[in-house]
């Protein structure tokens, strides 16, 4: 849990966003100074001392980096850079000091540490999705048969079970994973440019130190220096808002499935989880809503990372700092949103008998399309659909049993007969390829 | 500023961000706590004791309240307050423990308590933006007169004066300040509604309630409890991101001016700010590229406020809890760039030798359409400027003065001679309106 | 309704949608063009001859604009205004040829129309809102005492009235009207500078026009020319996408009454409206749906407006341009959501006794907090919560009627007895300060 | 061009926006209609003379679809295509009109029928990004070694050559491409689930006909039906959001290296292209204003995509809905932004020799870094950057050149020579890896 967050347990929970904080982002950015030195040391471009002296600092863990007076000194220079190299050089030997951050600019320590920072989180983050969709997948199975109302534009419509509901879930999170597993793989490279992206301090040598950087880092490299060109972050703020877009579908449906009035689904969890002392019947669906704030705060975020792209020259004058921030809150979000879906999916709680009542509600009109189906074959489907909405029209006008009044039409009876009609009603009848689109969503998630 | 940030110097400098932690807020939500005993002792709805007690126990200064703690308990019930209750039960006397909170919902905590946030940073950050408009209106007045172009899509067009440019800054720095100052006296209001906006609890006296506490906090009342009708704070993240979008504007222009081949302008400040060790000739701009980066950051969050405000029924299950964070930035980056503003402001330096003589870069061209009106009474609109653009496009094509070749027309010299063509080619002579808009400016500023 | 768009009936529905198309504003810029003639005319800058062909031409009737050639052009110049001068001086005489533009701008009368624009799409839009209003002030009057569960995260916690929940819409719907037509009254001024601002080419006389302008038109004439400094566009948009977002809250809230399972609230409308001819028990709110659509596009919109404020110096290269279309668009979605509004809240058809059902489907778990404020006196606050959480718990894990299980516990009986219990579960006797809040929102939408 | 715009040229210019009409959707529609008749025959499950006499109907040109009427039944039902259901069975055979549809929901035609516009709008923006990316891959080797300053927050730093600052354009474009050409093939998919799914009116063939209909059509086929999970459509905003940031940025850099002040690009184009009859000086950087400004509007867009994921059940009421004209809107800005980047790079003029003497602005202190590092070696990385420091500052304070304050220093002298100072100096020789990241980037455009 990201410390020192009055709302921590909403927007801030989990590994995921334990690994984005601004310390995270510092000690992020000292790795990549002793990663700098010992590539540079690698290649004889520094001594093998210095880098020595540099990693022994901070392995000694004694290193003090003052987070406060780094962020006021960024008011002054623009970024913690210059801070942060003053700050070291005073606890580091005399070598280090000297070959410290050569080669480098402040861009190129901020914008790897964010990667660094970036694939921690992921890692985090996917394995949290993962679990979420082991869960979901647990649901699915579980539920697969269980009956419950197909709702559109919130009305019901015709019949799904929760298996299947619970499978598009799965399918989506596994999207998200595969997104971010990707994005993680691939675009979270190391910039190592220099002062204007020609590294021209380091001689010829410059791609060669970048590439050390990168190994020692675990990053990929990039063709080219990406200090302007911000396809990597704006990538990496797209997936991780895409994800959030999808925890929110799966947020959102739990509200509504958890309502009073629905009560087909709840959040599980320990002593006091969502409860309130003065109204003990209400169980607040915490998890579920927490979802859903942390995917509204995505969109807007994702929107200032795009907007942030078109940065001027060598270096933006305002679009470049404004994603710093930015995408820490999203790797935030994310891995909060992703720890608390895993919490959520593995103790929800199915009611599949109310969801099954539910589906009597409309007194079997919700079949209707089922009994017009099973009415075409004798009739023509104009005229069985006519005969449908005639009998749901007046089932609705008179205030009687939908199968009732389909009894009364001898095309009904006729054909079909009472048992007949009664299969035609049977909402477990009418679910066409459920059981296979299930089988599907299980299959992907669990891999070849 | 506001602490444990990395970037606190460019994101949440200055006194309006220090209001906006999230300890500012904790702590706002503890007066409210007190506001509301006090309310209800006032009314002798609870005992005098129990609001003493607690009054006492704040003013002691000794509460703990931990945040961390009180953050990971807002993931088990959806908000900080009853962790926030349980942590001060604690440490209060009995009769204000019984008598705590009573009447209130969560919601009515936390929406006070960011109202009264807001009110503090408001009043810090229209204090801020009024020395800025003040600093402003003294490089209006102290350059009014030096000459700069005026730039259309970033091309010269025509003359006007930093004065002018800066009195453009100033009527938008006055009219954001105003905007905020009528947030703050009027949009204001304590929410005040118990569970659902009944008050139910407090049987008929809960407006009563309502009206004491707004009193004791300095805030509105409103005609109803706004819990789910969110324009409140909409209107409030609105005016911050207007502002924010002001501030931008100023630090674009500021960057544009301070670019190495323009340099008509560039930040001042101590030691070291903007200073590059290893580019001595480089001051950047680190104050103007702050503003430019905190107003990049402003829309997104503005569209979490507004998408946040469809919130369901009596309380929203999702929106309401995005709000929380995203407010709280937007008023330390608004606070961050009324800071900033003012210390650009104050310190920018103008070089208005280097401005008059970026007029002559197109060899007076850019006087073309001054060259036409003084021409037109004798030749007509249409072939004054029929002259003038072929004279330009000769000028352009051979790469001659166009003075020059103006003066080779009759039609030029017969009318306005050489001293008559000086004259219509000086910027000075052809600014228009720009001394009236000076004035109205800063009379504007300085208020009746 | 806005021509030629597939979505018009959701999205450029009603009449301040209409007033938003490219073709109005095409329109309104050749009224600009007249007022600035006919200003110049007035202030004998230009013959009267001019303005009156010009404004002969334009009463005809029979001038020819082609939008798909404008269009084109504006590609070529980067507004479509060089297209129309050309385009009209094809069609009128030559006094008006010469003298049409005098002294304006493309930026001038772009931004000018747009005002134009908007000031007539607001009087439609603030009509439509009073009426949505006036539709919304009978629901509350007519259902001021119907109960209906208070919904907090979608659970139901205590009673309030229908009345009081359309009372919270009314408030919301008279503030954004209120905000709305402020923004008409004061904010749409003329933008009137030339230029760079200066108005040069008028000499001294450029502010005399600019009032003209802004007399003929019936907007409001700014202090200083706002072409790079963008508080007017900003605001309008913010008071746009805050309505659309108060929209939005009453669309979702109607959206969530309409659900089958809940069935408190639907849509009237007309034969069609919402069915569905193959599930004829379904009736889709459509025009909620619509609301919340509508309102989701407004935040992004309002996003781009916003960042679109940095504007570089005298014109913006980019941040102008991008503001045209999307601030239309804004225009018509608000225009369509208040048309929808007030067709949604003039049919809506209320079912007070499945609301009063619904109350009932807690056991009567919802009126806890009312019981143990019945026994606070004679117990104790703390006691008498103990108490009733207890029998609350029992009541759920027991499956019995909660006034069942409170009626074996004699500090109940013994206090209130069965009709004082029944006193205390009645939903009617526990609403607070409803009655007074329903009659401020009513007292204050029908004014002084 | 997208028809009746009246900023078409800026927005709806070439031919991917062409493709991302209403018009074009509606056309859509009634080929997935085809496509689904057709993938029925193919399965028996509808006669083939349905399927011929829709498609005869079809491709007779004759069929009548008013946009306008279709336009306002949307209002009545929520979506066109009920709308279009009739409109089309007025106007085919029986056997046509009995099977028409059958299968499917409204959502099945609409998502499918945007995917197929988004094809095909794709295919051009495609076959546009790759033209602009030889145009730009031709600037890299005509310049790849005019010297340029590299500037950072706008100031310059260090000598870059424009080959490079385009190398970096190619790469991003080269990103953008293949990241949309990856999104066409494999993210456009068929939806096709009918009312809620399960597709239960086709019994255990829905799949099968889904299958046929992706065939037909040309589109992927779906694990599962998409209707309420919806990674397509943000996947595919997403990536035209990242395509008109990189443009934003090309954009960007192209206005500012035209700014009159810097003049070290322009912009081609025929007779009037971005030309003032009054400024004749003037040549407006109309497509770079253009490629900016379709930049700013896609963010907002891409936030309203995300913020619509969060769909409720089967069907979205609101979020669904909204996407619809925001997708195509961002197409339609994508294929606009494209097509002007095309042009745009094709006719960029440079200036090289303006390039080259903006190098020389600061006097040589750009070059610090360099004579730093030639003076490493023999007097240790510190001392010789304390040297060069005193050197610039005192070529600053005292108004002299560089070159002649650092040979007054016999560190230098002795060490570099004259000569070796003006190596030292030379731009041409401080360009580190420029070459090789050059040969990298048009190695990727060219491809294996």
């Amino acid at each position: 849990m990201a410390p020192d967050r009055l709302f921590a347990g909403l927007f801030a929970h989990g590994d995921g966003a334990a690994q984005a904080t601004d310390r995270a982002l510092l000690d992020a950015m000292v790795e990549v100074e002793v990663a700098l030195l010992e590539a540079l040391a690698d290649l004889r471009l520094a001594p093998a001392e210095a880098a020595r002296e540099l990693a022994d600092a901070v392995a000694s863990g004694n290193l003090e980096l003052d987070l406060d007076e780094l962020g006021r000194a960024t008011g002054q220079q623009g970024t913690p850079v210059p801070g942060l190299l003053r700050a070291l050089r005073r606890q580091i030997g005399s070598a280090a000091s000297t070959h410290l951050h050569k080669g480098a600019t402040s861009q190129d320590v901020i914008d790897t540490a964010i990667m660094l920072v970036a694939r921690r989180a992921l890692d985090s983050i996917v394995a949290d999705l993962g679990e979420a969709g082991d869960a979901c997948a647990a649901l699915v199975e579980r539920h697969r048969a269980a009956l419950v109302p197909g709702r559109t534009l919130l009305q019901q419509a015709l019949p799904v079970t929760f298996g299947l509901k619970a499978a598009g879930w799965l399918s989506g999170l596994d999207g998200s994973t595969a997104t971010l597993a990707t994005i993680r793989d691939h675009e979270l490279a190391v910039q190592f440019g220099g002062a204007v992206g020609t590294l021209a301090s380091l001689g010829e040598r410059g791609l060669e130190v970048g590439a050390g950087i990168a190994a020692r880092l675990g990053l990929a490299t990039a063709e080219l220096p990406w200090h302007a060109i911000r396809l990597r972050p704006a990538r990496l703020a797209a997936g991780l808002g895409i994800t959030l877009g999808l925890l929110g579908k799966i947020g959102r449906d739990v509200v509504l499935l958890a309502q009073t009035e629905v009560g087909e689904a709840g959040e599980g969890g320990g002593e006091g989880r969502g409860g309130s002392s003065t109204m003990p019947h209400k169980r607040n669906p915490v998890g579920a809503v927490a979802l859903v704030a942390c995917a509204q705060r995505g969109p807007g975020l994702v929107a200032t990372m795009l907007a942030a792209m078109a940065q001027e020259h060598e270096r933006g004058a305002g679009g470049w700092q404004a994603e710093w921030e930015t995408l820490l809150e999203l790797l935030r979000l994310t891995g909060s949103g992703a720890a608390i879906a895993k919490e959520l999916l593995a103790g929800l709680q199915v009611d599949p008998e109310k969801m099954r009542s539910d589906m009597d509600i409309t007194g079997g009109l919700v079949m209707s399309e089922s009994v017009a189906a099973a009415l075409a074959d004798s009739q023509g489907r104009s005229n069985a659909q006519d005969l449908v909405e005639a009998a749901a029209r007046r089932s609705v006008e008179a205030g009687r049993g939908f199968r009732d009044v389909l009894l009364e039409r001898p095309e009904v009876t006729d054909v079909l007969g009472a048992a007949g009609l009664d299969a035609a009603l049977d909402p477990a009848g009418y679910l066409g390829v459920t059981s296979e689109l299930i089988d599907r969503a299980v299959a992907a998630h669990r891999g070849p």
